[in-house]
């Protein structure tokens, strides 16, 4: 589960430069930095809105807030991307603000592996 | 690192009950799910706001940034939580959307370990 | 001046009614609100963006500026339109938190007149 | 009832450089365009989330959406004015889109009066 996010940084990274026309990330990028903004911003309503119509006895409105919380994610994740930043930053500082230490936790296991 | 989002959700889940005196989460569940969404909004605004003042040359804003996208993904997080769901969702969704199947990989890693 | 919002609200009271197909207003009814708060939320975004980019140097950022705003409140009168509502009890808000009276001022200045 | 935002104008002209202990709009200010953009933001969310809850059959709800709209709209003006813009160039944006001529709508009246 875990490596989904490694596995879509290095995902963003090989479609950053691809051909704008038949990639939607590289269109992204080709747009600029505003354009990716506005979709964040666009993407955080829709979760907003999808979140109010989320009804517990109704699976299809849980799949959409799914759907839109994805979408700001990802979004967000290009943004990253587009600044020269990715997903392990913003895991670390929601380790260190939590008390769990992403790097400490690597090095204990690779201790136990050895 | 793959496992932070994990942790956090299980903190997440343990602070949901605790005195909203005391716990920032408990009193963010407490408040209902409006102020939650209000503040997914306001850090949405934060983080946008934070990467037209990121500059490759000043650490400081690029940190600012990685700390606003940190509020916006953790306060997305509090709401999947308000209404019974979490992370996983989220992530099999962006893995199915980019060919990269969570549980897949899972099963193949598990057999790889056997 | 003052008279645009009045006869703006108006020509949407009017067009909410027409075909979806040639009127973007009947068509933004039509989606339904949230659609029409999407709308709301993106513009706000825009705004914020044109805002950070506005040059006084440069009247070009400033128009755009000006047309981000101008959408982010022409899609807040569709919204209240859409809830029954219109700008007048803004402005009553407004001149009521600022100690401006619209009606004192509309009794005031008829009283004048007579 | 249209002098409102003109008299609004004034008003936050004249606040602007008040002290920033005893006035919100001279405070504003004083933090900058970043605070006053993530208060437009925060009110464009509150907006969205009131909208959600406006009940007909409820005139609190309502009213709340009222309050809510004009806390974006006030907000707004204050980001126009700290970049040297009011109300009336939007209006003049609005009223150009509908075929609504302000100014000429002012000139017609002034010849009528005469």
């Amino acid at each position: 589960m875990s490596d989904i996010l490694e596995r879509l940084d290095t995902a963003l990274a090989d479609r950053r430069h691809a051909d704008p026309e038949s990639s939607y990330v590289a269109s992204l990028h080709n747009k600029g930095l505003n354009k990716i903004l506005e979709k964040v911003g666009e993407e955080a309503f829709e979760t907003v809105l999808a979140a109010k119509d989320a009804d517990a006895k109704d699976p299809a409105t849980q799949q959409a807030l799914i759907a839109e919380t994805a979408d700001l994610w990802f979004h967000s994740l290009v943004m990253l991307s587009h600044l020269g930043l990715d997903h392990r930053q913003v895991l670390d500082e929601l380790a260190r603000r939590f008390g769990i230490s992403g790097h400490d936790e690597k090095a204990a296991r690779q201790q136990e592996d050895s």
